[in-house]
């Protein structure tokens, strides 16, 4: 959590506090949280001796717990949160599956035990007051017990507008909320009723246009490159390549998130260590 | 906060209690949350009599707080976690910059007051428990008090497999995480050591090859439409029209949340809302 400081910029760092904890112990030069098993025993000790320190950095409430938010790690999408106690973060980097605590049952509870819809954590990090936690990871499924992509889907603006609103607006960041209203044109056109006319809907109609637009717009975006545009320019571009690329992308069905996955998988480090241990 | 419910698909919904008190109250038919003042009496009657329905329908913990977490509405990136209670949820509405509950200091907090980094709050939604908020907004500057861009920034992994790393990788979702590879490139480019020949610098150093892949990839992205290919090779051709565009965005010193935030401000909600009360 921020707390209210006075306007400092020195360059990010652990807290003192953080640190000293979390260097008071150095047993298992070579550990790497991937192969981390608790089913064994070399591996738990390994385990605890380099987690215990950590876990202790943690500022856990006087319930013990703190605040744990799952966020997709392509997406950036919100899905849910709730509270993590020292055993919920244990099991969460010991298992890689986001466990939490579940404060209405007074357990354990690691979500998609059920439902099957894990959300598969490729990492985990702290803030600088180390009393929230974010587990990035990519769900297998709808977060939601209700069915909904994340629990984040009631607008407080809609309600005060209207309070007799359904509260089904997914909480949408600007990819995806273009993405969503994209979306909705070809819906439309599916339809009974086409709606209002719109320069997306033509472009959904229109393959030749809609190509001839992408490639039209590829080169607008390198000539700000070569004709030594202003960046303003670039960036301009850069939203039109985009914004037609998505139409294109709705016309084959293929999402947003789809093709930040195949990005992943060629460019990240969680994205090779994933390819890597598929193979093996 | 997700509960652990069993499987259930049905369609996302505000729940019932949720919904009883949202509705319980209809005074301002006409009202819209972006022309709010409390400045004035007329509206902040009519503020209240909007809100305090939805203010009860939250679910308060035992010290009348809930977690609010704040989201870049452009990148998707957490900000920071704080806690909001009656007051602060209902300043964030009116004002518009992200407001909590300082727990330390019992008092509210505006982020930003100090530093001048606040947060504009584009929209708020509520979680299907009704016990978890997301300030949506865009940031004038770094949120935390560190001068980082988020306050998440020390990962679990980094932390486990080296207790003296510094703690200063922010958390990153896959788009960021490639731009930040391919900033690290060109830093190596302009620095004294070139470091390791990647394809990423090549295309850096040479301004003809990038415009020319750029221009190829979006060819081969329109050609899967054209010529029918699996939605597979759509996603896999928009990753490489994605890649290259960004590496020609590095090369003009433009990041991917300026492109996003042109994208917002032509066909968001909240970007024409934003663009016509500039003009007005």
């Amino acid at each position: 959590m921020a707390v209210p400081y006075t306007n400092c910029f020195q360059l990010p760092k652990v807290s003192s506090k953080c640190r000293l904890l979390c260097s008071s112990t150095r047993l298992c030069a070579r550990f790497s949280p991937i192969h981390v098993s608790l089913g064994t025993s070399e591996p738990a000790l390994c385990l605890e001796a380099k987690v215990d320190p950590l876990l202790d950095s943690v500022k856990w409430d006087d319930k013990g717990l703190a605040v744990a938010i799952a966020q997709n790690v392509d997406t950036g999408a919100v899905l849910m949160q709730g509270f993590a106690n020292r055993e919920a973060l244990l099991k969460t980097i010991s298992s890689r599956k986001a466990t939490f605590y579940s404060r209405s049952r007074s357990s354990l509870w690691t979500k998609g035990e059920t439902s099957m819809n894990f959300i598969n954590v490729h990492d985990i990090f702290l803030d600088c007051d180390c009393d929230s936690i974010i587990y990035l990871g990519k769900p297998d499924g709808p977060t939601c017990h209700t069915g909904a992509e994340t629990c984040y889907y009631t607008s407080v603006d809609d309600s005060l507008k209207d309070p007799e609103v359904d509260g089904n607006r997914l909480v949408l960041t600007t990819l995806y909320s273009l993405e969503s209203t994209i979306s909705k044109r070809k819906e439309e056109l599916s339809g009974n009723s086409e709606g209002k006319p719109s320069w997306t809907k033509r472009l959904l109609l229109d393959e030749k246009l809609l190509c001839s637009k992408i490639r039209e717009e590829a080169d607008e975006l390198c000539r700000t490159l070569e004709e030594n545009e202003d960046p303003s320019r670039t960036a301009s571009e850069m939203a039109d390549v985009l914004y037609h690329a998505m139409v294109l992308l709705a016309r084959k069905g293929v999402k947003v998130e789809d093709v930040l996955q195949v990005l992943r998988l060629r460019f990240t480090q969680s994205g090779i260590e994933e390819k890597s241990s598929r193979k093996s």
